[in-house]
């Protein structure tokens, strides 16, 4: 059997935990965290408005720690779980630093660059590192929060007008 | 006519620069500016073996000041340019940025995501903000600084050998 710790719904549950903590400060509640040898080497959750920086997407922060706590550039045998699918830049990061595998939950129509509006990990986009994928996994934990985020937002506008 | 010291050129100029500063480092040599109302508001290059992150392009280091500069994660209004057409990460993240403009030096058959290998710009992919672009602006000053940089690495190499 196989050991309950280590399946992927349970770093996809801790993706999520980061998803709330950026939820708690008001951002787009998107989470990730970053797997090698079955330990989470990394973590972050979405900081665009805290940062005021288009680049501090949770994948992009991730990824950043994970270069520093690893001291390389490569992030090869490392799998990276997020709450939902990335967009263009992010996928372009995951390219960048050889992570293995992607996993996501929430499918992303407007913009997912994995699968819903672009298939950017392809190899005949010129790169010649393939990222495996896999979409889905938690996607009504992921979706219900994310939903219950963007209801919050039009309320909150609703009264103010 | 048109005034000398704002035209394209004279700022490929100073991201030419910046790439000559990348080579001096042994980094790939690619070189970045942001201007803002014919203004440089910030200047990069290329990182990527010095802060060990394959996050460093010189791009990415450009938005990432330019935001800070400007306390806004909309570079609203501002153009890029760059020695080397841009990868899938960094053209998603002049997308995230709002970038107006793209000016690029050389072409990048190996992955430039502009127009090389993919359309990134290309509004079909899900994203409602539409990049402009430019391809080979002073394209023979950064092709030859690259490939001195890749004959240098060769030649390296042979004499360890």
């Amino acid at each position: 059997m196989m050991n309950k710790d280590i399946t992927p719904e349970r770093f996809m549950r801790e993706a999520l935990k980061e998803a709330r903590k950026a939820y708690e400060l008001e951002e787009c509640p998107i989470g990730c965290v970053i797997v090698k040898d079955n330990k989470i080497i990394s973590r972050a959750h979405n900081l665009r408005i805290t940062h005021n920086c288009s680049l501090s997407h949770a994948e992009i922060l991730a990824i950043k720690k994970a270069c520093k706590k690893l001291d390389s550039w490569r992030l090869s045998d490392c799998d990276l779980y997020v709450t939902l699918e990335p967009c263009t830049m992010c996928s372009g990061a995951i390219i960048q630093s050889r992570i293995r595998k992607v996993y996501f939950a929430a499918y992303e129509p407007k913009g997912g660059a994995v699968c819903s509006c672009n298939d950017i990990f392809d190899i005949r986009h010129g790169h010649n590192h393939e990222v495996l994928f896999e979409g889905g996994l938690l996607e009504e934990e992921s979706s219900k929060m994310l939903k219950e985020f963007f209801r919050e937002i039009r309320d909150s506008k609703k009264i103010r007008e």
